[in-house]
């Protein structure tokens, strides 16, 4: 099986965990993977001068790949709307040049 | 240095770590790399309603730097015939524009 | 809003995380995700034939979206530099195709 694919990233405060993925799941992507994160964003430098989310791995980044830019362009826009005026966050695309095995995608 | 490759990533159950990262080392891949991932695949859906693989990161993530498709391919074939059939498990490829520095590549 | 951009990806020893995010800041790029990884380089196995990094997870990777191949290729330039001569690493750019939500970029 070989298809092509989107990726999508979202990197953001891992309380929404669960909020994201049931966003992910109801724009009808068939899955996703999670990380814990750390790191700096704007965000944190600006608001204080020293970085909240420092090496404790307090952020998580999802990755999702989804059929078509469209469903992307979707659950970003309502991560973003729901969540991005009050937590740090960014989401951004990558292309997937092949899929090359899953069990149902 | 700079070279294009081709990154593949597997994304499948923590226990194979040990069976996968030989598969990798026999391809004649110089490395690989591995987080841990928790997430939602179609096959935890389909079987019980319930995802079977939560917040846990119960998953591992390979990625692997292959200096051609053929290489990354040839990995990706090797471990979906072993375990794709009684694992949950994707994997898929991505473009990488240029490595910059690495020890030996 | 909607951006082209690149992300560098360095893998490298966990030791080395506040100095890589130092660089990283000094460079001018706006943030930079962080997650630990495990993994096998070239020099883990190359000097004793035993794998240094096993599945520990001692390393750590960096992504960092910037708006320039130079921005990515001038961190790359000063981590290896700095590091890579006595340090495990590998540093590579990936293309990323939108930046859909952050909060600066």
């Amino acid at each position: 099986m070989t298809q092509k694919a989107c990726k999508l990233v979202i990197v953001t405060e891992k309380l929404l965990l669960k909020k994201i993925g049931k966003i992910i799941d109801e724009a009808g992507a068939t899955g996703y993977t999670v990380v814990a994160a750390g790191g700096k964003g704007s965000r944190g430098v600006r608001s204080s001068g020293q970085p909240i989310v420092g090496d404790t791995f307090s952020n998580v980044k999802f990755e999702v790949l989804t059929p078509s830019r469209d469903m992307a362009v979707k659950i970003s826009d309502d991560v973003a709307t729901k969540f991005f005026d009050d937590y740090s966050g960014i989401a951004y695309i990558c292309d997937v040049m092949e899929v090359l095995h899953a069990h149902r995608f």
